[in-house]
């Protein structure tokens, strides 16, 4: 299907005056995307009274369980857009990966999507977002555009080696980077990475102290409840652990969530947005980069704040008013539950994990384990983030997902 | 459909051979009946990967909005309780109205259905309920049978009046209940209660200083799990405000745990029980009744406690370890937001009422609603029951189910 190549505009749409086919007790919200954030916002839509239908691929998927409706088809294309959009009173995404211009068609029919087609389209192309970020005077790495191969060295040595090669689109979870070391290795990156000219950004290679997050919630009004700056550590360039509160004077936790409220900002960005920061050796913080969407960094405000991210998210794109951020335990910690192999997508150990007094396990519902796939998360609440983390760690390393071998 | 007239076995079921269509992340629960209990039971079920299967006789109930499957049919017909047994691992039930004979009669396909056919075939005649609980030494009000109209003048003289004449089955929220204050109304009682001989019991008018509950959780393998002893007020014999803690001394909560936990034991119960008692003037304690699933008076538990009713629920009937059920705050309010007229199920005022920080507002997602009918509820913590009592009321009362007349 040809996709429209209209500018994409950036002024909020006219709602359409088309009846919709509402849901008798509350409002219908559409989620592009069938994952376990598309779950989790259904779960908490469905609390509300909210109704939720979402456009998937494949069936069987986690949130196909614990919602009203599934439309099957490809979020890539924009007539499956406008048929989900026909089904609920607002839409929105749990993966920035979709094309903008399907996204902006959708938005032409009158149905209100948050985020914005135009948030997305500037947050899905990592140049382009690093560039807003700069306009509005954030702080961001040192980045350059590569226009070619050829460029890659001029940059290591103006940057200084090693830098840090990305695909502008459709990386996560470490999949499209590369820490390149020496322009020896230009090849290498390029191969792996599927680089083509001008699909790549490169940065300086952060030696950070801390990786922060800082999940901000907007509201279609302006509004902003930020959440309690947590510390992230990836394991594999997966996220593995949060803390909250991450382990950082106040100052620093004050300038993190001044910071990531001004990005979400310079976005105009509606609903949750997970920030992702670093902090330097000196003190300084940086943007590493903003989804536009709940986030991992996220899940321990299910049972740690009085409202959580994925509450917050139902409650900024409906228009209703956000709710308490304020943690309800002095501390919390969160650790992914990632397949070990493949396999049945039933856990190993669960039950040995749930007589682990306080801690909270969550398993996605996925019918097939993977190496590194996200299966589920435990979340454990404590008088201390150590109190936490042990509580946590006792539990998730009691289930396994994936075959034995 | 005949209704097997087979003696209730109270032995537990051998394990049917027969393979179940069983989801790939988990097992898969029956929940007889798709009300607000079944709804908030699934939502439970999910988090853990467990996929539900619901039956039901309407469309649109509030449980079949975020379950994997519903069976139409009716639970007192036992073909669909045994099509539902078909679907699943387990099988539980949201209310105990369903007719023994058809539960003893899924138990005999092999199907595991907790709490037993025994246990609701005690418990579901409020006579074999007292009787029951009499033997085992726990104290209930003085009651009696009533054979026929006549021996009701009798009982009044006996016990004093008032008395409390009480359908012995399917009586709920106060409608199989009438206060006979002479015997110049028990022709007025008897018709309204539609009485036949046999079918009510009599009991002394308690009284009560106070109305107190106490969630008990069982596990397959007798371990217990008690929730705080709560204070209950009723409205027009609906639950209307739960208050946790109880307000008692802790010498008055130890008895009322110890007599719930040997309450529950005594019927050999698997899953969460709602126990309710009198807190008598003279700081007696009597239960009033049980109720064998999940409870109005347990709600709170969802925000308030570490692992709330609806999740051990599903925890111990699916023979897994029960979860703690410590508060995580030192004070909760629940308050019920009842119908105040027919309509729609759509509730206003729900975004003034959301705005109220700190208020955890539940929308069942029933279609209509009707007066007095249970649409939602509200629950808050707080530092004191009186802060938490603030908080919950600021909201409940933007909250309104109904047309407006």
């Amino acid at each position: 299907m040809t996709r429209s190549k209209s500018r994409i505009q950036a002024k909020v749409p006219r709602r359409a005056a088309r009846p919709v086919p509402s849901h008798p007790a509350g409002p219908t919200l559409g989620i592009i995307g069938g994952g376990q954030l598309a779950r989790m916002l259904a779960q908490a839509a469905s609390r509300l009274g909210c109704a939720t239908v979402i456009l998937e691929r494949e069936a069987g998927v986690p949130a196909a369980q614990v919602t009203d409706a599934v439309i099957t088809g490809d979020w890539n294309e924009p007539g499956s857009l406008v048929r989900l959009g026909r089904r609920a009173d607002v839409v929105t995404l749990e993966n920035e990966f979709v094309d903008a211009h399907g996204l902006a068609s959708l938005e032409k029919t009158g149905r209100a999507l948050w985020p914005s087609a135009a948030t997305i389209d500037a947050i899905q192309d990592k140049l382009r977002q690093r560039e807003v970020l700069v306009a509005a005077g954030l702080p961001v790495p040192c980045f350059a555009a590569v226009p070619d191969r050829r460029a890659l060295a001029k940059l290591g040595e103006m940057l200084g080696w090693p830098i840090m090669v990305k695909r502008r689109r459709n990386g996560y979870d470490g999949k499209g980077n590369f820490t390149l070391r020496s322009a020896a290795e230009i090849g290498a990156a390029w191969r792996h990475l599927g680089a083509v000219e001008n699909s790549m950004l490169a940065e300086v290679f952060c030696r950070y102290r801390k990786e922060l997050a800082v999940m901000v919630c907007r509201g279609r009004d302006g509004s902003i409840a930020t959440y309690p700056v947590v510390e992230t550590v990836q394991r594999d360039h997966i996220c593995h652990i949060v803390s909250a509160p991450a382990a950082i004077d106040s100052e620093i936790a004050q300038r993190a969530v001044d910071i990531a409220r001004r990005a979400v900002d310079a976005f105009g960005g509606v609903g949750c947005f997970g920030v992702e920061l670093f902090l330097m050796p000196d003190g300084d913080i940086v943007i590493n980069e903003l989804a536009p969407r709940v986030h991992n960094s996220g899940h321990y405000s299910m049972e740690a704040c009085a409202c959580s991210q994925f509450e917050n998210h139902v409650r900024a794109v409906l228009g209703w008013p956000l709710g308490s951020t304020a943690m309800v335990a002095p501390a919390a910690v969160m650790i992914n539950l990632l397949g070990a192999s493949g396999g049945s997508g039933r856990p190993h150990g669960l039950e040995r994990a749930l007589a682990i007094q306080g801690a909270h396990v969550h398993v996605y519902g996925k019918a097939r384990s993977a190496r590194g796939r996200k299966m589920g998360h435990v979340t454990a609440l404590g008088a201390t983030v150590g109190e936490a983390m042990r509580r946590a760690r006792r539990a998730a390393r009691l289930v396994r997902f994936g075959d034995v071998s």
